[in-house]
């Protein structure tokens, strides 16, 4: 992807393609450490990190929140005309993801097309915005990693979606779902996201939590069973999240998830994706919930992004800590990488960032800190010793009597009696401190 | 049980059995409203609230935290030879929970019995405490709601039990839950807990999580078969907790433990036992986790205690927000009661309560305010109007299309097609301060 | 305050003048505790907890939160001339205000002004309002508990005021603070308020605090000379708050405040407005935050609302646990009262709560919610068994050496002399757990 | 510090002196960063971070947590006469220090020395165990960062030392204090520490929080005058900590010292004792801590280690995450140093650290990580862009009305009429991702 695209109007005038300059560049909009070309145990960067570009915070922030208006304006945002400014922003989106760089983008219906409060309008919106992005999909290479339908923002989803008490709301929801999944067999998506966003209670009091998982549940089957009915052939992702909006999420994490979709026979067709804070802020590390939908074979993609360690919300910061970027990349590498996921930027610039370049430095910086953890997550696990410290803890299941165990060949007796025998059990110290080191060691002498 | 017990010496002299004076006694050292014999809803307060004294907390702690030694020193604890100490423990703990007047007791091996070395002292130990608890069961009619093996205190356990990476700590682990489940079915137990106070981990680093999990289901199924073989028809019970004493819990909650029950094919013999403490270090109210596992069929018994919304750590403090014993008595009469659970006290008090009597003040708070909440929230339910509310927010998924779309009858084109004929959805309020207000005005009007 | 006022057109049909009824009553319409002229201790309920309505959540707040539009769609919003709509606006708040009887109101200046972008179009605006707001005043008797300047909500705020970078943001929230002052001084408020909305920062390279602190000591510092001026003779009051919307606010708790005001000499003017979530984001209880400022001799007024304590923000719900307002109202009454300060909402309704009259049900629970909480708090005085056991705790101060000790007259080594003979201290418990039953046998029983 | 110390047995046989061998090194027990004579800014390594040994955690930590006994056994602290074990953990922490090549140490009284029920036994310890440090401070160099007394492990301080209600206990705890103070100017000491271990409340009913900061006011008035008469030179510092032992603990973060610190007329004499784990306790970053600090000229000393961000206590755990350590050095270098102060390792080894050696571990650890961070804050400095994009954003107050305005010489008025003049005022951009990104590059490319 060496080629700049731009529509009828450049929206990022005196920015061109950002390139691999390496780390002594003074120039801020170069590449420090992402060069997409480098081969890193077999694979280019590049086909590793799968970076996407995330519509809804990246085209329409405005940097509004709870206490304040937007202070961003962008200029892709002003026409009056719903799918003139369409148009403008599926060019400033696609100008930006060509001169970043980035090989997939994500969106939300609402964020791409006009919403509309009668179904035919909002699926011709939907129709026409899915005809502007395809063209721009073809002239520059840039490939759809999800989609999915905001079932959240609208006023009609106060009370959620699936999870909705009223039939009518679960209706209309399943309407963005179905255009969503259309458009997105159209553009060639290779992914397609749930994120319950209310799917979750206020009060408990006046709230029936079975009847509602129930639907959640019926709900998604449905939509399965249309999307393989229509030719989807990538992967169902569902996007866990504690606390926020809702008092109670019901994905709240990635083991809520997948004990969600054992229980209703989900998890032949859907995945996770795990996004960073919102595995922080259900009081786990971004990694934990990583490692947990590996282990379950449920990982899907990732939403890279960071929160505040201070702050109880969502706070969607680029992701610049790259220890947090090393854990996740250690778990990406041990799953044999993101297979039809990718990492996408979940994140926002801040309020006061209001600089249209603030845009391309929050990118660049999320981008090179996932290349360089990418380095040396591979470093760590080529040199072997952490995982030569891991392997070792477990030595005695590897054979004799504690391989019997795995086997479930032991009785509890068996179990007793082999203890009985074991007068004098040696503690063995986890290393941790040491492991740290080494982590340390590699991450800064590179 | 209207008979006191005591042993060849009265630790509690002063203090006779706790009656029954209502609200307007001056005795701190009555029931103001735990009055056992009361018939709420056709049972009565002693049949639904189904009290345990927690051994470990109540006869054993100091008051000792991680900035001081002990401060309460018990007069049970002092005599130097174990077994001897063993009977003292056990005769100042039945004369406690007779004169409490609380049917039931729980409590962990080493609670009761002297720790060992060898797995046959520590059997024998356990054989000769079974008996004295057993002689003062039918002594004083007190039975046992459940047992547990401590799989956490021991330096042993210091990477877990049923995770241990050292296959040899894990079968140490099955010879004390083979010795429990021996005394359990010897005492006539009603359940039988599993709390992972290990199962986690410090360091994913240096972690299997996939293979420590497996070894966890692989060690209760074991567990599990040798109950049933040895004639345990209880309920066994899984207790939920996050992020302590590791650094990430591996069962952190309900949803969590439901999960891992079903992936391993344990949820016919499991069930929860939900503490209030550790549903919010989690995240959820209290309400909340007993809720979801009551939802699954699986809300097997509570640990009754608090913690504080301003501390970081299981302060396990005797439940007397009298709100929060609303919402739990709400699920439980929701759920047609506890079975074969009960409401135990994993409360201490504080360090600083160092009077003998402050253990009885302690429980008479917890019994008092679950006794009221047992009335206030059948009287919630009597008037119906919560429950009125609920539903009419479900009501057009009774009949119609609602009624086909939770029958699975529905395609996404078709809900599609309803969402395109129902033009104007009106936005239903969920009235949740007035629900608020009321549940109020019955509690503060009774 | 007996009568209700309409304007040009009743915006709360079919709801008339909120009445006690007591807590029997079926009405979910009238008061079930609050009894405006009820006597309690000499006062009557009205006098004691001096209720104002918060113009801003309650008459301009839409529900809109991070994740979607407002869902709340008020009539007196409507019109497309900015001051007509204000007009309409200032009717509906004085119908609402005089139906529920509530004695003060409190506003922002762009709640009841139209803001404008040059500071004289602003001055008019916020002149007009005045003779509106005025005018209804005197129709009523409501009276003004405190006005305020937004420094945070509009975009030129996004990086602080006060303590904004940029002086000529600074300016143009003084000009907001002048315009405010003015008015109060008109409306005759008791009571002027600071929040330092923005008064923090989002990345500390990029900051420096102590500039910007002693930017905030200025600007207060001749704002207060201004207000003195002019007349204001009320009491100045800062908020405190934590972490939002900042990633670090500068006032954040009460103690940072109080160390603030001194060490800038500003404490003979200014006081302290105490929210319960704040404290709560804090890490402080409620009644913490407001002991603090009350030791201090710096109490001023209250928000009364509270948090959800598992969301990790500012929920600003309706204060309706009344263990919470039990423990304000001590604080309150060991303050001899609120003096200039009152109670005030500062909370809103759930984004679903979106009927008309759920307004009413959310500010009829938090009175009711403080009226029993003023008669059950005022009961646990006059019993003064709390007190007697909090007192005794202290007595060996009240005389010979801890008197002394308290008067400064021992040195060092005298201490040590008297540790020296004082061979066997006893260990005295808090009666934490019997204290806690008291209460609950006072709120339980009345 | 080129020599290692050994007493009469070593007590770490087969660790020698640890050498600094650069990032390239595969040996674990050497510095990869650590060069204590490299030159940076003018000052070496070991001047600039005057790094300390911490006796508590490195010589007497056993790795017991609340859920478990000690996993961890020091033959040092196996002598049962009380006096000898205090020599041979002398010895060991002389060996361990010097070996480590650490040129300051740091303890409490019960660290170091036998506790005792009576004054004179326990000051007859203290005396003989300083003669023991003193001969060995004298033989290696070592020297004395500061100590202090235990005022919260003993069970009698259960309720406070300094605010304990009973005079008796606040009496015992002077004299631990003046026994102290003796020793830090017999043993030359360069601060001496006040932590408030229990200096706050479990429950604010029974508390008089007023009385209590009064006597902790003038308690520490008390100790200082003493310290002052018998020629402690140095500093005396304070620790701030939130919430932990006690429900809310007093002097709960930086600003809340400051605070009663300048209430209380103290800030001439005492200073701030800022821990990272305390800090983040408080909802605060250890760099916003240790900036408040500096800000008022009272950054001391700084406990260096570092909390969990998924766990709600003190975790204490080494200081390994680089961010950190650059954040803090941020601020050292910018306060002209630490000067009396230094970098204390308040952190233990994780309860499963079992082998001797990896205490050593956890101390390379640290001092690397703030040896990287020392050259990377001073590289960040030297470079001067994220300083430069700082001051930029004040400029408009250095000169013209700006500067005015800091210097009080305007009005309200005058400030209303420069608003009124200023129509468009842009917004300035906060580049918060940019000066990310700029750090990570000097980090990441060293």
């Amino acid at each position: 992807m060496s080629t700049v695209y731009t529509g009828n109007k450049e929206y990022f005038p005196g920015i061109g393609k950002i390139g691999y300059e390496g780390p002594a560049s003074d120039n801020p909009l170069s590449f420090k450490f992402y060069d997409e070309n480098k081969i890193v145990a077999g694979k280019s960067m590049k086909e590793h990190l799968r970076f996407a570009v995330a519509y809804w915070h990246t085209m329409t922030a405005t940097g509004a929140d709870p206490f304040g208006a937007g202070t961003i304006e962008r200029e892709w945002n002003s026409n009056s005309d719903p799918l003139a400014a369409a148009e403008e922003k599926a060019d400033a989106a696609f100008e930006f993801i060509s001169k970043l760089g980035a090989p997939y983008y994500c969106f939300h219906d609402v964020d791409a097309a006009p919403d509309a409060d009668s179904v035919s309008d909002y699926e011709s919106n939907v129709a026409a915005v899915g005809d502007m992005l395809l063209q721009r999909q073809k002239a520059t290479g840039i490939k759809l990693l999800w989609n999915t339908a905001n079932l959240f923002s609208h006023p009609r989803y106060m009370n959620g979606a699936a999870t909705n008490p009223d039939f009518r709301v679960l209706a209309r929801g399943a309407a963005q779902i179905k255009a969503m999944l259309d458009l997105n067999v159209k553009l060639g998506g290779e992914n397609y996201v749930f994120w319950g966003g209310r799917e979750g209670y206020t009060q408990l009091f006046n709230t029936d939590m079975k009847r509602e998982l129930e639907h959640m549940a019926r709900f998604l089957e449905i939509a399965r069973d249309y999307g393989r009915r229509i030719g989807f052939t990538g992967t169902f992702l569902i996007e866990p999240k504690p606390m926020e909006p809702s008092k109670h999420q019901y994905d709240s994490d990635a083991a809520a998830v997948i004990g969600f979709l054992k229980t209703y026979g989900l998890d032949g067709d859907f995945k996770l994706n795990i996004e960073g804070n919102h595995a922080t802020l259900a009081g786990k590390s971004f990694a934990h919930d990583l490692q947990v939908a590996a282990d379950a074979g449920l990982l899907g993609s990732i939403d890279a992004n960071r929160g505040d360690p201070q702050n109880g919300w969502d706070t969607d910061q680029f992701p610049t800590d790259v220890y947090d970027a090393v854990s996740a990349m250690l778990v990406v590498l041990g799953n044999s990488g993101l297979h039809t996921g990718g990492l996408n930027f979940d994140a926002h610039i801040r309020r006061n960032s209001t600089d249209l370049e603030d845009l391309f430095h929050a990118h660049i910086g999320g981008m090179d800190s996932f290349a360089l953890a990418l380095e040396i997550a591979q470093t760590i696990m080529d040199r072997g010793l952490v995982k030569r410290y891991r392997d070792a803890r477990y030595e005695n299941f590897n054979s004799g009597t504690g391989a019997r165990f795995e086997k479930g060949e032991l009785t509890l007796e068996e179990l007793r009696n082999i203890a009985a025998e074991n007068k004098d059990i040696p503690r063995i110290s986890g290393k941790q401190e040491l492991i740290e080191n080494l982590i340390n060691q590699i991450m800064f002498s590179r």
